[in-house]
This record gives structure tokens, C-alpha cells and sequence, in this order.
């Protein structure tokens, strides 16, 4: 994954702080998409880049909206997602990838699920924005590192989800999980399996945004871990705490 | 139009009705997608059929749904519209063309709207099912007979009025009027003109359905006309109620 | 519960069909909301009234709707059910009950649930109106008759499901599932426990209407029950199955 | 209105750029639900305070809802508002208003409508957030300074929309227009006035949120203000531009 830095000041210093921990890889000369670009390994073990210069779509003149706001014209095909809107991510050390990701790269931790002592962190949510998280962290359950737990988009409605649904299942695509809303973040979900076997997200209502300043981590106790994972709709699968991607076999990534 | 009865023997019955008014044509050998079939003239000009026999769609197999009750696979493409929900048509004589809709054909009227006085009707709102109207008449601007004003889809939600909305600014279909809601019927809105200039509406949340077999016409006062054309929303523009298809040319139907 | 025949004509056929059935239990000369009405006992004893006069009911100025084809003003609180959508009761013998209903009273069987082979009814959906069903029967699984699986509202939008679940957990009214879509109907749910302990379903979607008059049962087997009670979302809980009310003890009906 | 700064820090920084600007007016001890803040006139005439400290909310206990990360449970009534999105504001100037808040408030322009040759700027959007718009200037019409426009509460979906627009009707509150979808920022809209006259705006779905550091003032022509106000529905009614709280009398503010 590729973060872009609020400014090329910022990216400096995030730089800095990522070397200064010893994580960082060097810079690459550019790529499709965007320019100079610094690598760096999270503890997890997954391979990121952090960069300013972006090449920004240019959209064909018959792909152009209507509206000079929209970057390029609504399709008609399938349910309109609108943006990408967090990742989820492995890790063996929830509390260690968190620890780095706000003392390297700034991200706030939203909420976090903790054992019920306190004392340490399962699972964590984080933002750089004012939504409720950006990336969410789950436990990593076999000997791997680097592993993709799903990736979420925004729709919109709550309507569209069950839009989608059937269309997953009268095109073919597994559905695993929902409708139903997470007690997290407060957002709708939907979840399905890509025909490659990766997680993918829908969230129809984003559920609320943080404008605190002050905001503090909520933290639910692993006690209140099923109202925390849906708040209405069924508890979430087992698969939902077991399955990430790539595969495994006898417990080590394959892929 | 094309409408069918409920049984070979209400067929015999409303053609008998039919003759009686005069205005039967006698009967046709059928069609693509229907067999034997009673044309008759409404007196508002309208050229219609009744009949018993169809042909149910054959549907491909790559095409069938997953669910055995469901005609076919649900399209990926547009917005998913379920059903015709109504036609509306204009008459010269509405109270004229709903007395023989009721006498010869079993409409029970459910609206109108009446001149203040309660002595003319100038419009109707009828149905032979549990819907609030399969079948609306407004009165004829023009000096022609047989005209459309529009035919209407059912959607299934108000979320899909503003989804249809917003692919008809992108893809060149000029939009007429809302979304709102009527308060005839009390379903939702959006109006539309097809490429051929026909309008099209699309009913997002189908209003109340009747179940009262007592049931009886709910009549408003041509004063209260804003409140039963739009409940919530824009007044209907102008051009809702003297624009129909085909075009009239100094009054007179051209095509 | 009670119905409504379609006209004084209509009930005095149906009395006579449901004395010949040996079923009647005879006249009351009328109650609260309704007057003289016929009693009689279904096979799965179920007690209950076929009448004609109903009083409609008398809406004071206050409570007036501003539209006139609106029973009473919408109100403020909760969420906006509009009708009774269908009453789900259990039957020792679903088959002999669908008997008696579509042969004493005139339902139509929608859908139904058969055993692999064809050869018997497990459960049954049936209407006398464009819904595809008014009334569904389920398996009784305890030794006791008359019992109620569940009333359904109609509420309208799939937004509506989850507000509504949101207020469930907010105020204390037990979840049993969903959202999610039903195959049979088509019809999206929320299940809910009042607090007296008896279900309660919420439609937002109704799902598609039957306006085929020639429409024939659509049979599901068994083995597709998955698809048939779950189109979209979790599979329904074994709880689903096994509880009505009012309970039973040791298998027998206790209240 | 007031304003809080995103740290002690960022409270002294502001201060001094108010200060510098001449408009500042001081500190004050406090108030309801605050502690101390700074006070300064706009160059629109609007009394503004700037602050850190508040008071959050305490919730009794039979208040609370389910779920931690909620402030308090949602309640039965009515339609659940989540916060409030943004206020509109006159101004005689609005781009000095606008010059302003960028410079000593450290706002944002994410959207504009200008003069068709560029020249000048009409009315403006600014947010210091991920919404497209936490503040937007609309001209004043009259001679008169601070006043209000509107303000905006967030919903959450465009059902909800017509929800309120139906209670309105049904319990006296005046609709001004909607539903519909602005071009600017892409939010659907519902305009109400409350009984005290202040004009009031839901929001249904919030439109796109913005994201990139880099994003440039979308500039629309005053000859793209039909698109810019409306994208979807009806063009905004003659009392959109010329309303605003409190009246005036003879074009002076009166109250």
C-alpha cells in the first residue's frame, strides 16, 4: 500500500521518523501512479510506501461528468462505490504495528479491543482523517506476516447493500458476512469474497466521524467483543478471525 | 395496451360488456407473445386488446436467476426497475373514458379529482388489483385523442430515485420533474422523457396499497390539486399537464 | 384473528363452505371494531372469525392527516410501519390446513416448502391478494395446537430495518435476526421478541407482488431451504424453527 | 457561533493572527457548556468566539446507549439528526468574509461560484475537515450584517429525506424546497423552516469528502449555477437568495 503524505514537509519528517526506527528501505525513483516514493517495512511485515508526488487521472473527454466536482462520470454498471475507505491488515503484534504507525507515520488510534484486564491490545482501529478508521489491525492467526484481512469501500446507503448482495448472488460471488452494523465505528457492512479469494468490504452507512480534537481511544474489553464486532445483524463467523490472504498451508503463507 | 383477463370465462365476460358499448373491433389471431385476442376503442381513442392467452418468456439458461421464483437473472446494468407499475393516458372526456374503463372493463376508480363544485371529474385514478392505480386518465389539452402521458416503473426505494436521477444527468436523459411524493397514491416520484420524447416515471416506494374491499373513491377539490399532486416537493412543473406524445402541431396530433 | 370476506355475498359462501366442512362453530353478534361474525376452528386450531361489518375507525380532528387519503397524521415516534403485512402460524399438519384455507376460504398457495420427493407439504405461503402472502403455515414442532409463530409489519425501506434494529437495541427489545432477504417472497426481515414474548417481524422490502392470474405454486424443495428462508444474509437461527407462542412445557402448551 | 481551535497551541496561534487582523475583541471567563474564549467580529458582522476548553456532555445514566463510542442513546422520536454539518452565513463581502477565514482561521476554500470572468467570487465553501464544506457565504441581499442563512444537520440517508419531509407536513412545519441534490459538494438536501423562522437544511448523504492535501478550489461560473445549486430536482426557489434571519425591514435588520 502507498500512503501520501499532507505535504512535502510532512513527507520529510515521516521519513525521518521511519529511519529513525530502523524500518526504513530507501527511496524508489517512482512507479505507475505517482513519483519518488520511500519504502519501508511495518513490523507486521508489510511492505509500504509513503510519498507527495501523485499523477492525478486524466479522464477521457467522453468518461467526463457532468458535475466539474466528480472526477469522472458515474458508470451505469453495478452499485456505485464512491471511494476506497479503509484497509484491514494483519498482524502477529497488534500493540507493536499500532505503536509504530503513530509514532512513524502519525495515525491516531480510534478504538481498540483490549483483554479485559487492560493490559494489552487485540485488535486496533486507526485515522489520519476525520473518519472513524483509516486501517483496522486484527490478530494474526498462523505463522505469517504481511497477510491482507479485506479491504472496504464506501457506497453510501444502506439500500445499496442489499443491492449488492443480490447481485453478488446472482453473478456468482461468495458472500460471507451481513448486512448488519459493526458496534465499531457505528458503520453498515457487507462482505464477500473476490473470485481471487481476497476479503472485500462494503460500507453503506459510514457510521460516525470524529471532529474532537481530543478525541480518546475507545476501548472495549474482549468481554464486549460481540457487541463490539455488530452492534445488530448475527455475530460475525468464525472465518471472519481466521481467514486472511494469502493462503497458508500448515499454518505458513504460500503466496 | 394489452390487458388480460383474470380467467377464460371474465374474457368471454368483458368482451359480451365490450360489444354491449359498441365499441368492440372483434377478435385478432394473436401475436408475438399472446394468442387470440378482443381489440376494441376506448372513447378516449385508445386502441386496446383483452385477452387470456400468453406466452411466458422463455429465459435462457445463462440467464435464469438463482432463485427459482424470480423470472430471471437480476441485470448488473442501470437501475433494477421490477415492474410497470401504471400507464397514464389523456382523454378528452375523462369521466366519459373512466365510466367505460369501470362498466365494460371491472376498474374500480380510487382517486379523482373533481371540480369544486363535486360535478365533473377532470381526473382518475383507477385499478383492478390491490395498487392505488394500475391505470391514471388527465384530461387532453390538444384536439387529439389516443395520446400517452406517461408510463411508470416501479423501483423499490427512494434511494433509487436519487441513484436514477443522478445516472440520467450523466447519461444525456433529460429529467422532467422531483424526485417528490404525490399525494394520490402516496407514492414517490421522478419524471424522465425517454430519447423519443415519451415520459417516463419511476415510483421509488409504491405508496399504500387497498385492501378494502368497501373501499371508496377518495375525491379531491380541483383547489386542493397542489397538495394531491405533490405532498412533499416541487409544485408540478407546466409541462406535466400539457405535454403528451405524439406531438400535436397546432393542436392536432401529428404522428 | 379475523377476515374480512370480500363482500356480504362473499361471506355468506364462505360460511356455508366452512359449515360443510364440519368446522363451524356458529354466529356472535359482534364485538369490539366489527359486528355479527362466524366463528370457526381450523385443523391446526386456530380459532377464528369471517365477518363483514366492520367500523371503521373514527380519527379525532386532532389526529387528522393533512392528506385526505390518509387514515390518521403520521406520527412522530418510532418508525412508520404502515400495515399489517401477514400473520405465520404453526400447524400440526400444514398440508390439511392449507386444505381447509384455500378450499373453505378461497386463499391461493403462493409458495411452499415440499419434501425432496414431492411428496408432502412442510410449509406453506399463501394470499388472497396481489401479496405473495397474507398468511404463512410452519411446522408445529411441540405437542400443541393454535400457537403463533409471528405478525409481520409492513415498514417500507430497507433503511427503515436497520434504523428500527438500532432502536431495538437501544431500548431494549430482543433481536432474533436479520436484516437480511428471504427467497420466499423476496420480502427483506427484521425479526424482533415483544416483551410479552412473542415474534415480530418487520418487512422493509415487500418483495414482488403476484398479479399473474394463472400463477402457479412455487414449489421449493427441502433441500433448498437454505436459499428458500435465506436469499441474502445469515442462514435463520434454530430458534426460528423450534419457538412460537404462547410456550409450551414438556411439549404441551401451557398458557 | 463558536469555534474550537485543534489545541491549546493552535487557540494562541489563531488568537494572535485575529489580533493582528484588528477584529478581535478579547477574552472572555466562560460560558454554558465552555470555559474560556476568545470573542471577535467578522468582517461580515458575525460575533465569533474561538476556544479549547468545553464541557462534555454528562449523561445519565438511563441516557446511556448500548454501544460506548455514543454519546447517548438514540432516542424514539422524530428523525435521528447525527450532528450538525454546517452553517450558512451571510455576508455583504464575501470574498473579504472568505479571505478572513483562511488567513486568520486557517480555513480551507474547497468550492466557489464566481463571476463568469473569473473575477470576482459570489458566494464560497470552506471547512477546516474531511466535509466538503463546514461553512459556506451566501451574498447578503439586504443592508444588514451577521446574518444567518442556515444551518445543516447531517442525517444519513436520502429515505430519511422524504421521512422529514413527510412529518413536516404532517405536524405544521413549513418545507421550503427538496428533496434534491446540489452540484456543490454533491450533498442531497431537504430546506425547512423552523417555527421561529430559521431556516433549516438536512442532509441526507453527505457527498464526497475530501481527501487530497493538494485539493484546488473547484470554481464555478455564475453561469453554472443552475448545475452548482442543483444538480438533481428542482432549481432552487427566488427565497433560497433572498431570505435570511433575523427579517429586515426596509432592507435593515430589524431584531
Amino acid at each position: 500500500r502507498r500512503w501520501r503524505a499532507r505535504s512535502p514537509q510532512a513527507l520529510a519528517r515521516r521519513v525521518a521518523a521511519i529511519e529513525a526506527s530502523g524500518r526504513g528501505r530507501g527511496w524508489i525513483e517512482g512507479d505507475a501512479g505517482h513519483g519518488r516514493a520511500y519504502q519501508f517495512d511495518t513490523p507486521a511485515g508489510h511492505r509500504w510506501e509513503i510519498l507527495w508526488d501523485v499523477d492525478y487521472a486524466v479522464v477521457a473527454p467522453a468518461e467526463r461528468s457532468g458535475l466539474i466536482n466528480r472526477a469522472s462520470r458515474r458508470p451505469a454498471m453495478g452499485v456505485p462505490a464512491r471511494r476506497i475507505d479503509h484497509y484491514n491488515l494483519t498482524a502477529p503484534n497488534v500493540a507493536a504495528e499500532r505503536d509504530f504507525l503513530v509514532e512513524a507515520l502519525g495515525f491516531m488510534e480510534r478504538e481498540a479491543v483490549m483483554t479485559d484486564d487492560g493490559a494489552a491490545t487485540i485488535a486496533s482501529w486507526l485515522s489520519v482523517t476525520n473518519l472513524s478508521h483509516d486501517l483496522a489491525l486484527v490478530p494474526e492467526r498462523a505463522s505469517a506476516t504481511g497477510r491482507f484481512h479485506h479491504v472496504c469501500f464506501y457506497g453510501g446507503s444502506n439500500e445499496m447493500l442489499f443491492d449488492l448482495a443480490d447481485l453478488c448472488r446472482e453473478h456468482g460471488i461468495a458472500l460471507e458476512h451481513g448486512p448488519g452494523r459493526h458496534g465499531i465505528g457505528k458503520t453498515t457492512f457487507l462482505y464477500m469474497l473476490e473470485p481471487g479469494g481476497n476479503r472485500i468490504e462494503m460500507v453503506g452507512d459510514a457510521g460516525a466521524m470524529i471532529f474532537d480534537p481530543a478525541f480518546e481511544t475507545v476501548k472495549w474489553k474482549a468481554s464486549e467483543l460481540p457487541t463490539a464486532a455488530v452492534w445488530t445483524g448475527t455475530e460475525m463467523p468464525a472465518s471472519f478471525w481466521s481467514y486472511a490472504t494469502p493462503p497458508v498451508e500448515a499454518g505458513v503463507r504460500v503466496a
